[in-house]
């Protein structure tokens, strides 16, 4: 059970399409070179190889309980959190003034995927911590920032996002918790929380609560939704733990993956209030939130990615050691191994193309966001922060997606060993289904990439990145290789399936809301699809030159194989989807509630 | 968590797709008109609603487990097999000559739909005597039938196909279990068999094995396979048990799903050999046990229907409890059920639609099952025997392939609820994954498809088939109906694209067979979306007839937009697979070895 950290990728992909030589350019990036994230990287290969990883299966196996009073973790992940902690993990995306080691996002991210890779149920803890510093960072007063941020910082303290109540899940206009202001200053919180992540759990000393709440008298609506931090324990005024808050977690969930990631039904004010102090303005906790979710957003797209790679690793390994009849092009004397099979090679490309695509994606969007937050040009940091905001809801729509059909194919490749829970193949199969879901659904993604990133401006960011896309058809067509030409081809076929479903969207989301909705999840599919193709048309281009070749010839032909792939076998399903979007929305919408 | 047999779809399907009238002018199955498929089907879906679902979730939470000498199954699943069988469940198909009811494939597979909707887990036991039973019938001497059949047919025994060991999975060449003959003419079997469903229980007094195994001097390879009866308890010549047989389970397997199906590790012969009756001639097992793969391949398929309308069925009461959000129209004042929102509409659409398609198709595929074993008319018979031989693997891939999708929408039509194991959803998520792959995988039915059903024969049978979809798409365009029209166009490019495909199949198997199979799995599912789209064609032809129209004008107006739904979000596919097929075959097997 495995797991190396695809280094060469991700170099692959942090040198030439994130181009980190010009984030290194950036005023506080300039350490941040190539050199640091091969160093990096490498150090978080090592520890989620030896550390992490062996403890995924043992997660599925003993996950995390209520022991009445509050909640065991699985056996070693408290010496792991500790070792992980210690390592400076937890500090490594966050700002040197609290303690963190401020490296950008393009290498954060990759260090991301590994930790997910080797135990998306650990990696959970670390990056609820991650949304919650995001928010301090964005909106918490100088004190709450003091108070808290080192500590969340270290790993010391975990965070948690507080949103979800049992009517209020998509819709958080719902939220119904309440938060009473005290004479103090504080407020004192009532309601319960469901779905808490890492709501409650034996690993930190303390785990300091975003909470979602309506202060008395609030507006209807998400307008009246405020932003509060409730510790598990009071912070003293010299930094130490003072009083138990009146935040319990009544239960843990039993759930089909991801298990020993506790997920907390957390009760507030059982016991006469949870103290609560105020992030930022009154009201605007939604706003605030979305800040975090952003991140949290990418986050879980990695993860997508991630237990795509784990899944792509272990049908690899298993693709080599069975060995089931002989080839049908006779190309073996008797019965081989199953990598021989043409039909066991496309499940394994298809794993493969999905996997580097998102990648790809992935990475050239945090190198964006790098840019967007740090760069000294106003200008450059607008035009990035555009680019990464039509890509998060892809990012994390589409590579969530990508990861079912991965990671069924990680079974399928098994064969009915894939269906026993000891081989491993299916609890990446039951974790990844958590990935379309949380964090927004992938129709709560579509909604952004409808509203708030095609409409909104009519379609303008959506078809610049189109001509950046043509603009990679032509390179490519241009260097004469036919690899490189076949992608052009079904990029061009991809790329004009996207403009007519943007102009599609962009003209009638107003007039006809249904149409459009009923293709929004076909259009993000499209757009996240056309988007990772792009992204390995680059690669090629990367691929063909003379540098590469030099560097990693063998890198080279299977990264320009892989880009092939995609484009045969994914990119040519967009076609589809655009006549499914365009032409068909009527039929979605049609039927009579009653005759389902 | 209930269940509700879709009676009206199902007898829709049987009287206009599968033209029971027709079956009934079959000598023997003159009672077997719409009447008696009516009356049937209702007391099949009152037992399946009312005994066998509500032990589903049961089923998985209190799987079958080892006791140290035998297999304990869920509790209610002793008492619910007993109703089962004295209501005479298990005799439905087969012939009246031993007991049974001889009623025709067209009715029994819509009675298998239900079991298995309500219970899979439960389902599969009367599904393996059901193997056991055809393949005595095929080859069984007289005395074989008389000791058994009658006891299998009621139900008082069941029966197992015994093929996997440890090394011979799709490779059934590598079976090495053996067979040594006996002075008195029976066999001593010795082995390992694993993956062995109903392999042991406490539901019957017998087991009937039906076991792969070689005898001593056999051909190396498939030529050397001979197939055995292996008792668990021996049976006297008074037809009463005798002792113990050598044949023994000594574990079962922990499953990602389908958790109260005992799947067990049998044993045989360690404490001197089990006696094994051959079946028919010696080194004629595979061709046996292949009649009754074809049998248990279609009833694998109608599994997929059968999990596919059970989570159907859930998502859509959930989706219309659910209140979250007011829908982008506007049309409702507040927050609604979020079957108003058009991405929850186009999730069940897309789960109705591959759930009626596929069952369409099957019901058809019964049809001409029931009249090429029965017709009088020997070109009949032949004919339909082409139809039913090229539908098999497309009922078995094609559907099982549609239930993973549809019950990850069903899933993620709950939500994070979705993701909790009580709410059900992911019970169905979890059991289907297993379809693709026993009975022979999604890849080994695509063999069966290019090689035996389509190379073959030169195409001819795929061929005839596109003729008669041409002919229902000028059915429809001369119908005048918009709806009609738009399926007419979508089935026409569906049919263009496929027959691409199969020239390329037929032109290309001999010469480049890794070209071929590199496509085998798209050219499956490519072809079984458009024998399913056909079907539903030909239902909106039927729904839009003025006698349909006054029969059942709400269910007509359903099946019309269901058709159209399928047309324009799923047969849209069909361009880009048949692309990736014929122009994409290089990228599939070109990545060196090892580069993975």
């Amino acid at each position: 059970m495995s797991y190396t950290a695809p280094l060469k990728d991700m170099l692959f992909n942090i040198e030439h399409l994130a181009r980190i030589d010009q984030i290194a350019q950036i005023p506080g990036f300039e350490d941040a070179g190539l050199e640091t994230a091969q160093a990096v990287l490498e150090e978080c290969g090592k520890l989620n190889r030896d550390v992490i990883a062996p403890l995924n299966w043992e997660g599925d196996k003993n996950p995390s309980f209520h022991n009445g009073s509050g909640v065991t973790t699985t056996p070693g992940f408290k010496e792991a959190y500790k070792q992980f902690t210690e390592g400076g993990w937890q500090s490594l995306q966050h700002p040197a003034e609290f303690g963190g080691q401020g490296l950008p996002k393009t290498i954060g991210a990759a260090c991301g995927e590994m930790l997910n890779s080797a135990n998306m149920s650990f990696a959970l803890c670390p990056m609820l911590t991650d949304g919650a510093i995001e928010a301090l960072l964005t909106a918490g007063s100088d004190e709450l920032k003091s108070t808290y941020l080192e500590k969340l910082i270290s790993g010391e303290w975990t965070g948690t996002m507080n949103l979800t109540e049992p009517q209020a899940g998509s819709d958080l206009a719902a939220v119904r918790t309440r938060a009473e202001p005290q004479p103090d200053g504080t407020f004192k919180v009532f309601g319960t929380k469901i779905y808490i992540t890492y709501g409650e759990h034996d690993m930190a000393d303390n785990i300091i609560h975003l909470v979602l709440a309506r202060v008395q008298g609030a507006p209807e609506g998400v307008k009246g939704i405020s932003l509060f931090v409730v510790p598990k324990f009071m912070v003293k005024a010299d930094g130490s733990l003072g009083d138990r808050n009146d935040v319990h977690c009544v239960s843990i969930e039993h759930k089909m993956g991801i298990k020993a990631s506790p997920t907390a039904v957390l009760q507030f004010g059982d016991h006469g209030g949870a103290t609560g102090f105020l992030v930022g303005q009154e009201n605007r906790g939604l706003e605030y939130m979305f800040i975090m979710m952003n991140a949290a957003r990418y986050a879980v797209g990695v993860q997508g990615i991630a237990i795509a790679e784990r899944s792509y690793q272990r049908a690899v390994q298993y693709a080599r050691d069975r060995v089931q009849s002989r080839p049908v092009d006779g190309s073996l004397p008797a019965a081989g191994p199953i990598i021989h099979h043409p039909d066991v090679r496309r499940m394994l490309m298809t794993m493969r193309a999905y996997t580097e695509g998102c990648r790809a994606m992935a990475s050239t969007a945090a190198a964006a966001y790098d840019a967007s937050h740090h760069h000294p040009d106003a200008e450059v940091r607008q035009q990035n922060a555009a680019f990464y905001e039509f890509m998060v809801p892809l990012v994390k729509g589409y590579s969530t997606e990508m990861s079912l059909e991965v990671t069924s194919l990680g079974v399928q490749v098994h064969g009915g060993m894939g269906f026993i829970e000891e081989t491993g193949a299916a609890q990446y199969y039951r974790d990844a289904k958590i990935l379309t879901i949380y964090e927004g659904t992938t129709a709560i993604q579509a909604n952004d990439l409808v509203g708030r990133k095609t409409a909104r401006d009519g379609g303008q960011t959506a078809k610049a990145l189109a001509a950046q896309v043509a603009q990679t058809e032509s390179e490519l067509l241009a260097s004469g290789n036919t690899d490189a030409q076949a992608v052009a081809k079904r990029l061009k076929a991809a790329r004009e399936a996207f403009v007519d479903v943007v102009e599609f969207v962009a003209g009638n989301t107003k007039a006809h809301p249904n149409d459009v909705f009923a293709g929004s999840v076909p259009y993000l599919m499209l757009a996240g699809n056309l988007m990772a193709g792009w992204q390995l048309g680059r690669a090629l281009l990367v691929a063909l030159t003379p540098e590469a070749q030099a560097q990693d010839a063998a890198f080279m032909a299977a990264k320009i194989t892989t880009a092939r792939f995609y484009a045969d076998h994914i990119l040519s399903k967009a076609t589809g989807v655009r006549d499914s979007i365009v032409e068909g929305a009527g039929s979605v919408t049609a039927m009579a509630l009653d005759a389902f």
